[in-house]
């Protein structure tokens, strides 16, 4: 079930028997030379929907474009700025709880959204937290899970690819990407097979630290299979954990 | 050609030729009995993507949250406040004019985006004008478009629905979003078969006037093939829009 | 009758019949060779004014500079930035709703304010929509009126000026100038007699493409005659839509 | 010379002689049972048309809405946030540097607005500080002065009122006002005659320790006359300092 | 009683018998060649603990880093933004209003801070002052105290430094931090031994004119024992002065 | 060598041989019956402090409220919003980066920091790289480090604390500030020994799961032997850490 494809009253209907929904977040931004530019907003979103579907589970729209200021160097990568970022959670949030909803699952594509996300929770609650008597919004509940986090995922991942999984443009996420979108694939020999690693700090040394994107992986390793197998996992993962989350008290 | 779908090589080739692209922005929020929430984010989606692929044009990414305060007092219903939407909008624009696209088609679906997204604009441009000598950011040039703002579109729609087009949850916008998504057809009676019309002002006065959301429509009109055909020439005048538009000096 | 110019006791015993008040907005800036600088709040002044001596209407104080971004590269003329202009008007706005005002009339005067304006009135509106019980603020509504938007003076102002009226430092704008301050009224020949038309982005482009500053307009055919009677027949036309604005439930 | 009422091509001379200019800046708010709402704006901006006149300095707009917070209690009065202030003052300074003035005197007329413009000067001064190497903006000296605080005008005020000057509503304020708009003279016996004195926070402490609004005068004093000439002992004396102030290097 | 030191239990039986605190304030900037970059927030801590250790009075966090753009031209200095102290200082105060702090007491160290802390308590008050009814927040009442402000202060330094106290690096407050920390004591001579005095705008004016960092003061007459001296007349007064403050209704 | 006990021409002399600064981050928070409000500060203070004494590294001044509204529900505590923070921190930068600082080393102290300053350095790093030629500001790289989050710690403090080091107000850290203050030990008996464990959202949230604000610890094991040993193994492993980071080209 996707907010997106529900009438207001197939919500209103939803939020009888739950409060509870699901935010895939990712980024726009190079993913390497095989790798697509949406591929942190494709992985959430389609594993999200996998789970709507099987599930029953409110799916919300995808906050597309993320904190990706590092990969600016590459055209087509596109950013928010972290305050921009917090103030559109912050408003996507406060129109969530305004119906009702008090869980919200935002499942996340993109390591370089970790830190504002979390900080953007932080700013939503301190509103709350900040009253001597908490008027003003009900009590919400917010979890960042990023997809690839699950043991049973990280398993798959290791198996499927024990060498050159990778950072960024890693193996299995492209795999992902392929299994949603089999058109794309791209078949390429990438030099060197497995990219260096490394820190980085703007767009300008991250370029220079890895000319064509990709940090510690050989994304060249993804198939349509395994991103399939891969989905199915994480799917099975998210829908549980969604499950214990909004049974939470 | 869809940023999303494309590898960052994919847009270095695509900008030795043009340094034009297509965002398509839209909202989530209630459209009546009849229509999906994503209404105004699917139809302008629809309609870029069918350009892209005819045309060669790149897509970028759907804006797909808009300003919507109006319609909070149905489930489901998401929005930006405009100071959000401005700061979001001009990250988009100032990584986009990054990499050197200096023409940017907003298409927009959603007529309650109009006022924020002009005012995007003129922030964007102020901060260009404000220096004496223009150092900061190379120029550009925005232009927003609305999808069903066209010659073509309004006489098609008025020859398809004479009657109850409406200004809300339009007979059109709901046939374009069953043509791209079939299995959301619903099939409904409404009551009044023509929603009231009126203007409003915030969440609590709109719901008042509106009860089930609709402004001025009859949108049961709407068919997959209404659909289709409006797809199609809503597309072609997009295009041509579009080369006119990255053609003008 | 002027917030400006009377007393706290004033403006409560106007409270006791109307919670209604007109405030005028406009810009700062050129208005072509013959036009001033201050034209766009000079007009709705002055007409806000006159409103306010026949009707016993309240006028707030002018919110004299606007959005004037594309103007920069012409001396003398200021702007906002759209994010601080909706900043403002909120803040003006809240002020009056705190006293009980709950029908604001921005008669504008420019129309590059526009989707500003608009974008503020969303702004105002948001803040009480996204509270799922509205306790904060007593709900207000806002109408934007540009002053020469009524078919009386569209039609006035036809007749007057039936080729040249134009878009920029109108001849009916600066008419109305010429009857607010007779000893301004500029005697020039401006080259060519009716300047070009066209769309623009920033101030650059705005100066490049509109060299002295006239978009469409020959505004040498104001006269303060034509000004004196575009004041009456807009007075007129503004006190019988506040009326009616501040009548609707 | 008004900015308001010159042509660009007025300020594009002006400026070839000199990069000065003069800004009132005052605010909307209670001024007691006898004093406009107007009051603080009235004044500097009756005073700086003296000096226009008298010594063709160009004379910007009037910042008509100021720091008002403590007087809200009062029907009518009007304020900006400080953030909201600071953010306008400097998109006003930033238009007028954009056209190479270098010298910004804000001629004030509100107690409640001396710390926000000078927080406002800090944050304009902020940017080219922190700056390395100065480029963004042009070099720019700004000045503060109350029109009531030179010495010609304290001795002249004491001399016309030497009991019952005050704090808020001044005696002498009320007289420029009186003299500025000799048809809003308000003839009224006031109880007690000397106002209370003493601190305040928000507005409804303000309200509570000044019932009437004034603090500490006995505006009744003010006559047109002694209005009059507290307009020519403070234009003298305005003149004087800012032609001190635009031939300091 | 320190708030760093203490547990919140500790606070919360504080918080029975008083709701006062104390919270220094100061400044991250340059102090000549003799004077520690830490002065302004050494004097005012350093105060504000003997107040503490003599009378129990609670002691808040020190604000360490405050408004000094001005002196960006000397390594070392720190600034922040006016906009972003008014943030912060609003989120202090809305922290320790939370608490059922009421009456806080702000004892700054820097001149430069004056104007950015009154605008922050008036934007803090503004926030309850907008509201018709105030529900939001508790009343609460904050003052700033310069720690050199006293009479008693002034005179014990106009007797130790009848000549050259000056207005930056000031003989006293270069003193006061050498009793705080007596093996930082600077032996110099300067040159001049009196600094230049007058105003300055942006950091590449203020160190045109002051080459070495002062003005107007000649600090070499600083000693251990008269920074002791002051720190105890300072910490008398500040400590009468904050009874009265909090002993005000 | 600290930044507040330096003179500006220390600073200068510094800059020469190093472009490296330490900077301590914390938080002001109830720890516990028996931590210190300040704990968090004290920590990262102590050790920088020790590395600066040691190893003549410049340390910054303390950032010493940081993010921590899940704590308001305890007497004493305080927060900035993640927005404010941001802007605190970035304007901290700019000011280090403007004399040429370009290794930036924020020791911190308090885990609810952790998204709020790695979205910060996103927010600075942002400006740089949405320029197409980067001209406003130079390169810098900044470094996040939890003191407690080097193997050696973790060691010491397992070895130490083996059952109950906790999550919050754990042994180790307030072993740290009893080295620190050793007259602000505190003996008490804590019921449960062992505070529970688990997630929480906003203040009301945390303080109903942990009644008296620890998580997972008990601190009653906190010696100041061990806080000496913890300060000692601390500081070795910044200073080698920060030398490390600085030889990092």
């Amino acid at each position: 079930m996707q907010l997106s494809l529900s009438t207001w009253q197939d919500v209103e209907s939803y939020l009888e028997h739950s409060t509870g929904i699901i935010v895939p977040i990712g980024s726009m931004e190079q993913h390497g030379p095989t790798g697509l530019i949406g591929t942190d907003s494709i992985c959430p979103e389609t594993i999200a929907k996998r789970v709507g579907d099987d599930n029953g589970v409110l799916i919300g729209p995808t906050f597309n474009v993320g904190c990706a200021q590092h990969h600016l160097g590459f055209p087509g990568s596109m950013t928010l700025r972290p305050s921009t970022m917090i103030a559109a959670m912050c408003d996507w949030t406060a129109s969530l709880s305004r119906h009702g909803f008090d869980k919200i699952y935002w499942l996340n594509g993109h390591g370089g959204n970790i830190a504002t996300i979390n900080a953007a929770f932080v700013e939503y609650y301190a509103q709350r937290s900040l009253e001597s008597v908490p008027a003003k919004q009900p009590a919400i509940t917010m979890k960042l899970q990023n997809w690839w986090d699950f043991k049973t995922v990280l398993d798959t991942a290791k198996r499927m690819h024990p060498v050159g999984e990778g950072m960024h443009a890693t193996a299995s996420e492209v795999a992902v990407t392929y299994a949603a979108y089999p058109d794309q694939v791209r078949d390429m020999v990438l030099e060197p097979k497995i990219a260096p690693t490394g820190s980085f700090t703007d767009a300008y040394d991250y370029r220079k630290k890895f000319p064509d994107g990709r940090i510690g992986s050989d994304p060249t390793q993804a198939t349509i299979e395994n991103g399939q197998e891969l989905i199915t996992v994480t799917a099975q993962a998210v829908a549980s954990d969604f499950e214990a989350f909004i049974n939470t008290p």
